[in-house]
Protein backbone atom coordinates (compact mmCIF):
# COMPACT_ATOMS: atom_id res chain seq x y z
CA UNK A 1 0.00 0.00 0.00
CA UNK A 2 1.44 3.34 -0.91
CA UNK A 3 1.57 5.87 1.86
CA UNK A 4 1.42 9.48 0.63
CA UNK A 5 4.12 10.74 2.33
CA UNK A 6 3.52 14.71 2.87
CA UNK A 7 5.72 17.35 0.61
CA UNK A 8 8.35 19.32 1.62
CA UNK A 9 9.52 22.52 -0.72
CA UNK A 10 12.39 23.25 -0.18
CA UNK A 11 14.64 26.40 -1.52
CA UNK A 12 17.01 29.14 -0.29
CA UNK A 13 18.81 32.05 -1.09
CA UNK A 14 22.74 30.93 -1.03
CA UNK A 15 21.72 29.05 -4.54
CA UNK A 16 21.38 25.09 -4.96
CA UNK A 17 24.83 23.98 -4.23
CA UNK A 18 24.96 25.48 -1.32
CA UNK A 19 26.33 23.67 2.44
CA UNK A 20 23.19 24.83 3.96
CA UNK A 21 19.99 23.50 1.65
CA UNK A 22 21.86 20.54 1.26
CA UNK A 23 22.07 19.53 4.98
CA UNK A 24 18.90 20.29 5.09
CA UNK A 25 17.98 18.16 2.11
CA UNK A 26 20.01 15.02 3.93
CA UNK A 27 18.43 15.75 7.45
CA UNK A 28 14.82 14.89 5.50
CA UNK A 29 16.07 12.34 3.02
CA UNK A 30 17.32 10.41 6.67
CA UNK A 31 13.96 10.96 8.78
CA UNK A 32 12.22 9.21 5.54
CA UNK A 33 8.33 10.65 6.84
CA UNK A 34 8.55 13.32 3.86
CA UNK A 35 8.61 14.24 -0.22
CA UNK A 36 11.19 15.79 -0.56
CA UNK A 37 11.27 18.84 -3.66
CA UNK A 38 14.80 21.13 -4.15
CA UNK A 39 13.74 24.18 -6.14
CA UNK A 40 16.32 26.97 -5.91
CA UNK A 41 18.31 29.66 -7.28
CA UNK A 42 21.29 28.33 -9.90
CA UNK A 43 23.81 30.86 -7.82
CA UNK A 44 23.93 32.98 -4.62
CA UNK A 45 21.33 35.53 -4.16
CA UNK A 46 21.88 37.10 -0.65
CA UNK A 47 20.64 40.72 -0.05
CA UNK A 48 17.98 40.35 -2.94
CA UNK A 49 15.10 41.16 -0.41
CA UNK A 50 11.94 40.15 -2.36
CA UNK A 51 13.17 40.57 -5.52
CA UNK A 52 11.38 39.02 -8.83
CA UNK A 53 12.09 38.88 -12.35
CA UNK A 54 9.24 40.60 -14.33
CA UNK A 55 11.02 42.06 -17.33
CA UNK A 56 13.09 38.64 -18.48
CA UNK A 57 12.14 35.65 -19.19
CA UNK A 58 13.77 32.73 -15.98
CA UNK A 59 15.55 29.38 -17.54
CA UNK A 60 15.04 26.31 -15.69
CA UNK A 61 17.65 23.59 -15.45
CA UNK A 62 16.68 20.31 -13.77
CA UNK A 63 19.88 19.43 -12.16
CA UNK A 64 21.52 17.11 -10.52
CA UNK A 65 23.80 18.41 -8.11
CA UNK A 66 27.72 16.47 -8.44
CA UNK A 67 25.65 13.32 -7.97
CA UNK A 68 24.33 14.07 -4.34
CA UNK A 69 20.56 15.16 -5.15
CA UNK A 70 17.98 16.10 -7.60
CA UNK A 71 16.89 19.48 -8.07
CA UNK A 72 15.41 22.50 -10.35
CA UNK A 73 18.10 25.45 -10.27
CA UNK A 74 16.45 28.53 -11.18
CA UNK A 75 18.13 31.61 -12.62
CA UNK A 76 15.91 33.77 -10.58
CA UNK A 77 15.44 35.16 -7.03
CA UNK A 78 14.51 33.30 -4.25
CA UNK A 79 10.93 34.47 -5.02
CA UNK A 80 10.65 33.58 -8.27
CA UNK A 81 11.44 30.27 -7.64
CA UNK A 82 8.82 30.03 -4.93
CA UNK A 83 6.55 31.47 -7.78
CA UNK A 84 7.67 29.25 -10.08
CA UNK A 85 7.64 26.78 -7.91
CA UNK A 86 3.92 26.42 -6.74
CA UNK A 87 2.68 28.34 -10.84
CA UNK A 88 4.50 25.96 -13.11
CA UNK A 89 6.39 23.32 -11.57
CA UNK A 90 4.90 21.25 -8.61
CA UNK A 91 1.75 19.45 -9.52
CA UNK A 92 -0.07 19.95 -5.96
CA UNK A 93 0.95 22.19 -3.36
CA UNK A 94 3.62 20.97 -1.01
CA UNK A 95 2.08 20.95 3.00
CA UNK A 96 5.55 22.99 3.64
CA UNK A 97 7.87 25.27 2.22
CA UNK A 98 11.35 25.43 4.04
CA UNK A 99 14.00 28.43 2.99
CA UNK A 100 17.41 27.87 3.99
CA UNK A 101 19.41 27.20 5.69
CA UNK A 102 20.65 30.91 5.28
CA UNK A 103 24.99 30.88 5.78
CA UNK A 104 24.15 34.12 8.67
CA UNK A 105 21.69 34.88 10.71
CA UNK A 106 18.52 36.76 9.79
CA UNK A 107 18.07 39.10 12.76
CA UNK A 108 15.68 42.14 13.39
CA UNK A 109 15.00 44.79 10.56
CA UNK A 110 17.58 42.91 8.19
CA UNK A 111 15.24 40.73 7.35
CA UNK A 112 13.77 43.48 5.18
CA UNK A 113 17.36 42.57 2.85
CA UNK A 114 16.51 38.70 3.04
CA UNK A 115 15.97 36.15 0.17
CA UNK A 116 15.59 33.33 2.44
CA UNK A 117 12.72 35.39 4.74
CA UNK A 118 11.25 36.56 1.43
CA UNK A 119 10.51 32.73 -0.18
CA UNK A 120 9.03 32.08 2.62
CA UNK A 121 6.84 34.96 2.46
CA UNK A 122 6.24 34.50 -0.90
CA UNK A 123 4.97 30.83 0.27
CA UNK A 124 2.87 32.63 2.89
CA UNK A 125 1.42 34.54 -0.17
CA UNK A 126 0.79 32.02 -2.02
CA UNK A 127 -1.28 29.58 0.51
CA UNK A 128 2.00 27.43 1.58
CA UNK A 129 2.83 27.21 5.31
CA UNK A 130 6.41 28.29 5.52
CA UNK A 131 9.70 28.81 7.31
CA UNK A 132 12.96 30.69 7.07
CA UNK A 133 15.67 28.82 8.70
CA UNK A 134 18.98 30.58 9.22
CA UNK A 135 22.39 29.85 11.36
CA UNK A 136 23.87 32.84 12.62
CA UNK A 137 27.68 32.65 11.53
CA UNK A 138 28.62 33.58 8.25
CA UNK A 139 32.32 32.21 8.58
CA UNK A 140 32.35 28.49 9.87
CA UNK A 141 28.45 27.59 10.19
CA UNK A 142 27.56 24.44 11.47
CA UNK A 143 24.18 23.11 9.88
CA UNK A 144 23.77 20.15 11.70
CA UNK A 145 21.70 20.87 14.61
CA UNK A 146 20.08 23.29 12.63
CA UNK A 147 18.67 20.65 10.49
CA UNK A 148 17.71 18.04 13.19
CA UNK A 149 15.77 21.52 14.91
CA UNK A 150 13.94 21.77 11.37
CA UNK A 151 13.09 17.95 10.79
CA UNK A 152 11.66 18.45 14.40
CA UNK A 153 9.80 21.78 13.61
CA UNK A 154 8.14 20.48 10.73
CA UNK A 155 7.11 17.62 11.60
CA UNK A 156 5.14 19.69 14.85
CA UNK A 157 3.66 22.22 11.84
CA UNK A 158 2.41 19.44 9.89
CA UNK A 159 1.07 17.65 13.14
CA UNK A 160 -0.92 21.08 13.54
CA UNK A 161 -2.31 21.13 10.88
CA UNK A 162 -0.13 23.66 9.22
CA UNK A 163 0.57 27.18 9.84
CA UNK A 164 -2.22 30.34 10.87
CA UNK A 165 -2.91 31.61 7.13
CA UNK A 166 -0.51 34.12 6.33
CA UNK A 167 2.17 33.63 8.97
CA UNK A 168 5.42 32.30 8.99
CA UNK A 169 8.22 31.30 10.89
CA UNK A 170 11.64 33.10 10.91
CA UNK A 171 13.71 30.44 12.79
CA UNK A 172 17.74 32.17 13.59
CA UNK A 173 19.75 29.14 14.97
CA UNK A 174 23.15 29.95 17.05
CA UNK A 175 26.12 28.48 15.31
CA UNK A 176 27.79 26.37 18.74
CA UNK A 177 27.98 22.92 19.84
CA UNK A 178 24.66 20.99 19.77
CA UNK A 179 25.36 20.35 23.51
CA UNK A 180 25.26 24.51 24.16
CA UNK A 181 22.41 24.91 22.05
CA UNK A 182 20.22 26.37 25.39
CA UNK A 183 16.64 25.76 23.95
CA UNK A 184 14.28 27.40 21.88
CA UNK A 185 12.29 30.68 22.53
CA UNK A 186 9.40 32.25 20.58
CA UNK A 187 10.46 35.80 20.16
CA UNK A 188 9.64 39.44 18.05
CA UNK A 189 11.71 40.79 15.43
CA UNK A 190 14.34 43.28 17.50
CA UNK A 191 15.31 47.02 16.44
CA UNK A 192 19.31 45.83 16.40
CA UNK A 193 19.92 49.01 13.78
CA UNK A 194 23.14 49.24 11.30
CA UNK A 195 25.64 51.94 10.23
CA UNK A 196 26.06 51.73 6.84
CA UNK A 197 29.98 52.56 5.86
CA UNK A 198 30.65 53.24 2.33
CA UNK A 199 34.36 53.59 1.05
CA UNK A 200 34.23 56.08 -1.31
CA UNK A 201 37.25 55.56 -5.14
CA UNK A 202 37.23 56.58 -8.61
CA UNK A 203 37.89 54.17 -11.24
CA UNK A 204 40.64 54.54 -13.92
CA UNK A 205 38.23 57.11 -16.05
CA UNK A 206 37.90 58.93 -12.94
CA UNK A 207 34.45 57.87 -12.19
CA UNK A 208 33.05 57.87 -8.40
CA UNK A 209 32.38 54.87 -7.38
CA UNK A 210 31.69 52.91 -3.82
CA UNK A 211 31.83 49.97 -1.52
CA UNK A 212 29.09 49.43 1.16
CA UNK A 213 29.71 47.96 4.35
CA UNK A 214 28.17 48.39 7.56
CA UNK A 215 27.86 47.38 11.14
CA UNK A 216 25.57 46.72 13.50
CA UNK A 217 24.71 49.25 16.15
CA UNK A 218 22.90 47.23 18.81
CA UNK A 219 19.91 49.70 19.51
CA UNK A 220 17.42 49.00 21.70
CA UNK A 221 17.31 45.43 22.03
CA UNK A 222 14.63 44.37 24.22
CA UNK A 223 15.33 40.56 26.05
CA UNK A 224 12.22 38.81 23.63
CA UNK A 225 13.74 39.48 20.84
CA UNK A 226 15.19 37.15 17.89
CA UNK A 227 18.53 38.84 18.55
CA UNK A 228 18.67 38.27 22.42
CA UNK A 229 17.62 34.84 22.01
CA UNK A 230 20.21 33.53 19.45
CA UNK A 231 23.08 35.62 20.90
CA UNK A 232 22.14 33.90 24.35
CA UNK A 233 22.57 30.68 22.92
CA UNK A 234 18.74 29.66 22.20
CA UNK A 235 16.96 29.20 18.87
CA UNK A 236 14.77 31.67 17.95
CA UNK A 237 11.27 31.55 16.38
CA UNK A 238 10.26 34.45 15.31
CA UNK A 239 6.33 34.92 13.98
CA UNK A 240 6.57 37.25 11.25
CA UNK A 241 3.56 37.86 8.38
CA UNK A 242 3.79 40.74 5.41
CA UNK A 243 1.23 42.66 6.58
CA UNK A 244 3.13 46.25 7.32
CA UNK A 245 0.21 48.40 8.31
CA UNK A 246 1.04 49.89 11.43
CA UNK A 247 -2.46 49.77 13.18
CA UNK A 248 -1.12 51.68 16.11
CA UNK A 249 -0.41 55.15 14.08
CA UNK A 250 -3.95 54.65 12.60
CA UNK A 251 -6.06 56.87 14.98
CA UNK A 252 -2.70 59.36 15.30
CA UNK A 253 -2.56 60.24 11.80
CA UNK A 254 -6.21 60.95 11.24
CA UNK A 255 -5.66 63.52 14.32
CA UNK A 256 -3.35 64.89 11.66
CA UNK A 257 -6.59 65.66 9.45
CA UNK A 258 -4.75 63.78 6.75
CA UNK A 259 -8.20 62.78 5.79
CA UNK A 260 -9.10 66.42 5.31
CA UNK A 261 -6.47 67.34 2.49
CA UNK A 262 -7.18 67.43 -0.99
CA UNK B 1 19.64 86.84 5.62
CA UNK B 2 19.48 83.07 4.63
CA UNK B 3 16.81 81.22 5.46
CA UNK B 4 17.40 77.45 6.31
CA UNK B 5 14.94 75.73 3.83
CA UNK B 6 14.28 72.19 5.01
CA UNK B 7 15.48 69.39 2.73
CA UNK B 8 13.73 67.18 0.79
CA UNK B 9 15.28 63.64 -0.91
CA UNK B 10 13.53 62.48 -3.90
CA UNK B 11 14.13 58.72 -5.38
CA UNK B 12 12.53 56.42 -6.83
CA UNK B 13 12.52 53.09 -8.30
CA UNK B 14 11.68 53.64 -12.31
CA UNK B 15 14.79 55.47 -12.33
CA UNK B 16 16.56 59.47 -12.73
CA UNK B 17 14.62 59.95 -16.13
CA UNK B 18 10.87 58.65 -15.43
CA UNK B 19 8.70 61.08 -15.56
CA UNK B 20 7.02 60.68 -12.17
CA UNK B 21 10.04 61.96 -10.31
CA UNK B 22 10.25 64.85 -12.51
CA UNK B 23 6.94 65.84 -11.65
CA UNK B 24 7.60 66.15 -7.80
CA UNK B 25 10.65 67.83 -8.59
CA UNK B 26 8.87 70.26 -10.60
CA UNK B 27 6.12 70.65 -8.26
CA UNK B 28 8.43 71.28 -5.30
CA UNK B 29 10.50 73.96 -6.64
CA UNK B 30 7.33 75.76 -7.84
CA UNK B 31 6.13 75.66 -3.73
CA UNK B 32 9.43 77.10 -3.27
CA UNK B 33 9.46 76.03 0.47
CA UNK B 34 11.96 73.33 0.08
CA UNK B 35 15.53 72.72 -0.83
CA UNK B 36 15.43 69.62 -2.96
CA UNK B 37 17.95 66.67 -3.83
CA UNK B 38 17.48 63.84 -6.33
CA UNK B 39 19.96 60.42 -5.52
CA UNK B 40 17.88 57.86 -7.94
CA UNK B 41 18.10 54.44 -10.12
CA UNK B 42 20.16 55.35 -13.31
CA UNK B 43 17.75 52.67 -14.65
CA UNK B 44 14.22 51.37 -13.89
CA UNK B 45 14.07 49.28 -11.24
CA UNK B 46 10.64 47.91 -10.30
CA UNK B 47 10.11 44.57 -8.31
CA UNK B 48 13.62 44.55 -6.85
CA UNK B 49 11.96 44.32 -3.83
CA UNK B 50 13.77 45.76 -0.62
CA UNK B 51 17.38 44.39 -2.83
CA UNK B 52 21.06 45.66 -1.61
CA UNK B 53 24.09 45.58 -3.61
CA UNK B 54 26.81 44.35 -1.44
CA UNK B 55 28.73 41.64 -3.84
CA UNK B 56 30.08 44.60 -6.74
CA UNK B 57 30.49 48.95 -6.25
CA UNK B 58 28.21 50.83 -6.93
CA UNK B 59 28.76 54.22 -9.26
CA UNK B 60 27.33 57.32 -8.87
CA UNK B 61 26.99 59.92 -11.92
CA UNK B 62 26.21 63.39 -11.31
CA UNK B 63 23.73 63.68 -13.68
CA UNK B 64 22.21 66.60 -15.28
CA UNK B 65 18.81 64.99 -16.82
CA UNK B 66 18.63 66.32 -20.43
CA UNK B 67 19.05 70.34 -18.84
CA UNK B 68 16.07 69.47 -16.78
CA UNK B 69 17.48 68.97 -13.57
CA UNK B 70 20.12 68.18 -11.37
CA UNK B 71 20.25 64.57 -9.38
CA UNK B 72 22.78 61.75 -8.82
CA UNK B 73 22.07 58.47 -10.72
CA UNK B 74 23.14 55.68 -9.18
CA UNK B 75 23.99 52.00 -10.66
CA UNK B 76 21.96 49.99 -7.86
CA UNK B 77 18.74 50.01 -6.26
CA UNK B 78 15.95 52.45 -4.82
CA UNK B 79 17.53 50.97 -1.50
CA UNK B 80 20.99 51.62 -2.41
CA UNK B 81 20.53 54.59 -3.39
CA UNK B 82 19.43 56.09 -0.17
CA UNK B 83 21.75 54.44 1.73
CA UNK B 84 24.57 56.27 -0.19
CA UNK B 85 22.51 59.45 -0.25
CA UNK B 86 22.58 59.16 3.64
CA UNK B 87 25.79 57.42 4.20
CA UNK B 88 27.94 58.79 1.92
CA UNK B 89 26.78 62.17 -0.88
CA UNK B 90 24.52 64.62 1.81
CA UNK B 91 26.23 66.25 4.41
CA UNK B 92 23.32 66.11 6.49
CA UNK B 93 19.94 63.98 7.08
CA UNK B 94 17.29 65.39 5.03
CA UNK B 95 14.13 66.64 6.21
CA UNK B 96 11.85 63.98 4.41
CA UNK B 97 12.32 61.68 1.64
CA UNK B 98 10.14 60.73 -0.65
CA UNK B 99 9.66 57.74 -3.10
CA UNK B 100 7.95 57.91 -5.99
CA UNK B 101 6.00 58.83 -7.83
CA UNK B 102 5.74 55.06 -8.99
CA UNK B 103 4.01 54.41 -12.00
CA UNK B 104 1.64 52.09 -10.92
CA UNK B 105 0.07 51.26 -7.18
CA UNK B 106 1.83 49.72 -4.75
CA UNK B 107 -1.47 47.93 -2.69
CA UNK B 108 -2.33 45.03 -0.70
CA UNK B 109 0.75 42.64 -0.17
CA UNK B 110 2.14 43.96 -3.40
CA UNK B 111 4.21 46.18 -1.36
CA UNK B 112 6.67 43.62 -0.92
CA UNK B 113 8.15 43.43 -4.04
CA UNK B 114 8.11 47.12 -4.30
CA UNK B 115 11.29 49.55 -4.78
CA UNK B 116 8.97 52.17 -3.82
CA UNK B 117 8.38 51.18 -0.94
CA UNK B 118 11.36 49.70 0.01
CA UNK B 119 13.73 53.11 -0.63
CA UNK B 120 10.83 54.91 1.85
CA UNK B 121 11.24 51.68 4.23
CA UNK B 122 15.38 52.21 3.92
CA UNK B 123 14.56 56.03 4.61
CA UNK B 124 12.91 54.94 7.96
CA UNK B 125 15.73 52.40 9.23
CA UNK B 126 17.73 55.40 8.38
CA UNK B 127 15.51 57.55 10.93
CA UNK B 128 14.57 59.65 8.15
CA UNK B 129 10.54 60.16 7.54
CA UNK B 130 9.82 59.11 4.41
CA UNK B 131 7.17 58.17 2.20
CA UNK B 132 6.08 56.19 -0.72
CA UNK B 133 3.76 57.93 -3.86
CA UNK B 134 1.90 55.73 -6.50
CA UNK B 135 0.23 56.54 -8.98
CA UNK B 136 -2.50 53.79 -9.62
CA UNK B 137 -2.21 53.34 -13.51
CA UNK B 138 0.81 51.85 -15.35
CA UNK B 139 -0.44 52.66 -19.05
CA UNK B 140 -1.35 56.61 -18.82
CA UNK B 141 -0.46 57.70 -15.26
CA UNK B 142 -1.15 61.53 -14.21
CA UNK B 143 1.17 62.35 -11.87
CA UNK B 144 -0.02 66.05 -11.35
CA UNK B 145 -2.86 66.08 -9.04
CA UNK B 146 -0.41 63.44 -7.23
CA UNK B 147 2.32 66.14 -6.85
CA UNK B 148 0.18 68.65 -5.53
CA UNK B 149 -0.69 66.41 -2.76
CA UNK B 150 2.78 65.26 -2.22
CA UNK B 151 3.70 68.76 -1.82
CA UNK B 152 0.70 69.08 0.63
CA UNK B 153 1.41 66.44 2.61
CA UNK B 154 5.06 66.82 2.85
CA UNK B 155 4.18 70.26 4.54
CA UNK B 156 1.82 68.80 7.11
CA UNK B 157 4.55 65.66 7.69
CA UNK B 158 7.52 69.08 8.74
CA UNK B 159 4.64 71.12 10.55
CA UNK B 160 4.20 67.77 12.74
CA UNK B 161 7.86 67.69 13.40
CA UNK B 162 8.09 64.67 10.80
CA UNK B 163 6.24 60.99 11.23
CA UNK B 164 6.97 58.93 14.72
CA UNK B 165 9.96 56.69 14.90
CA UNK B 166 9.47 53.77 12.46
CA UNK B 167 6.41 54.60 10.58
CA UNK B 168 6.23 55.55 7.08
CA UNK B 169 3.62 56.42 4.92
CA UNK B 170 2.42 54.50 1.69
CA UNK B 171 0.54 56.70 -0.18
CA UNK B 172 -1.57 55.56 -3.58
CA UNK B 173 -3.12 58.13 -5.81
CA UNK B 174 -6.00 57.30 -8.43
CA UNK B 175 -5.13 58.53 -11.36
CA UNK B 176 -8.50 60.41 -12.31
CA UNK B 177 -9.01 64.06 -13.42
CA UNK B 178 -8.28 66.08 -10.23
CA UNK B 179 -12.09 67.29 -9.83
CA UNK B 180 -13.39 63.60 -9.62
CA UNK B 181 -10.58 62.97 -6.47
CA UNK B 182 -13.44 62.41 -3.81
CA UNK B 183 -10.84 62.71 -0.55
CA UNK B 184 -8.20 61.22 1.11
CA UNK B 185 -8.39 58.13 3.86
CA UNK B 186 -6.36 56.63 6.04
CA UNK B 187 -5.90 53.46 5.04
CA UNK B 188 -4.94 49.63 6.21
CA UNK B 189 -2.61 47.26 4.03
CA UNK B 190 -5.62 45.01 1.99
CA UNK B 191 -5.38 41.65 1.41
CA UNK B 192 -5.99 41.71 -2.91
CA UNK B 193 -4.39 38.42 -3.53
CA UNK B 194 -2.44 37.58 -6.98
CA UNK B 195 -2.77 34.47 -9.09
CA UNK B 196 0.92 33.74 -11.26
CA UNK B 197 0.55 32.33 -14.59
CA UNK B 198 3.23 31.15 -16.08
CA UNK B 199 4.32 30.70 -20.28
CA UNK B 200 6.62 27.85 -20.74
CA UNK B 201 8.77 27.86 -23.89
CA UNK B 202 11.89 26.31 -24.81
CA UNK B 203 14.59 28.16 -26.26
CA UNK B 204 16.77 27.22 -29.49
CA UNK B 205 18.83 25.11 -27.31
CA UNK B 206 15.95 22.94 -26.00
CA UNK B 207 16.04 24.46 -22.67
CA UNK B 208 12.93 25.32 -20.56
CA UNK B 209 12.16 29.06 -19.38
CA UNK B 210 9.00 30.46 -18.44
CA UNK B 211 7.57 34.65 -18.33
CA UNK B 212 6.28 35.27 -15.58
CA UNK B 213 2.54 36.93 -15.41
CA UNK B 214 0.11 37.20 -13.51
CA UNK B 215 -3.67 38.86 -12.45
CA UNK B 216 -5.22 40.03 -9.23
CA UNK B 217 -8.13 38.14 -7.49
CA UNK B 218 -9.77 40.39 -4.97
CA UNK B 219 -10.01 38.49 -2.09
CA UNK B 220 -11.10 39.69 1.25
CA UNK B 221 -10.88 42.96 0.34
CA UNK B 222 -11.74 45.29 3.67
CA UNK B 223 -14.02 48.40 2.85
CA UNK B 224 -11.17 50.33 5.06
CA UNK B 225 -8.40 49.07 2.30
CA UNK B 226 -5.91 50.86 0.44
CA UNK B 227 -7.28 48.89 -2.86
CA UNK B 228 -10.60 50.00 -1.68
CA UNK B 229 -9.89 53.84 -0.81
CA UNK B 230 -7.93 54.16 -4.57
CA UNK B 231 -10.60 51.83 -6.84
CA UNK B 232 -12.95 54.40 -5.18
CA UNK B 233 -11.59 57.70 -6.10
CA UNK B 234 -9.82 58.42 -2.87
CA UNK B 235 -5.91 58.92 -2.15
CA UNK B 236 -4.78 56.22 0.22
CA UNK B 237 -2.51 57.01 2.94
CA UNK B 238 -1.55 54.07 4.72
CA UNK B 239 0.70 53.70 7.64
CA UNK B 240 3.12 51.18 7.74
CA UNK B 241 6.02 50.10 9.12
CA UNK B 242 9.01 47.20 9.19
CA UNK B 243 8.80 45.45 12.11
CA UNK B 244 6.80 42.38 10.73
CA UNK B 245 6.52 40.42 14.03
CA UNK B 246 3.05 38.61 14.25
CA UNK B 247 2.30 39.69 17.70
CA UNK B 248 -1.05 38.08 17.95
CA UNK B 249 0.70 34.70 17.18
CA UNK B 250 2.98 34.60 19.88
CA UNK B 251 0.88 33.09 22.73
CA UNK B 252 -0.35 30.45 19.90
CA UNK B 253 2.74 29.18 19.04
CA UNK B 254 3.30 28.91 22.56
CA UNK B 255 0.73 26.87 23.04
CA UNK B 256 2.42 24.50 20.46
CA UNK B 257 5.38 23.58 23.23
CA UNK B 258 7.92 24.75 20.20
CA UNK B 259 9.70 26.35 22.94
CA UNK B 260 10.20 22.83 24.70
CA UNK B 261 11.85 21.64 21.00
CA UNK B 262 15.06 20.95 21.78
Amino acid sequence: MKINKKTILLTNDDGIDAEGIYSLYKAFKEDGRFEIKVIAPDKENSAVGHAITVFRPISVREDYQKGKYFGYAVDGTPADCVKLAIGAILEDLPDLLISGINRGGNLGENIIYSGTVSAATEGTVCGVSSIAVSVDDVINPDYEYASEFVVKIAARILENGGLPKDTLLNINVPSIDKKEIKGTRITVQGDIGFRDNFVKRQDPRGRDYYWMDGEFMERNISKDSDYMAVKSGYVSVTPIHYDMTDYKSLDYFKAWDIEKLK
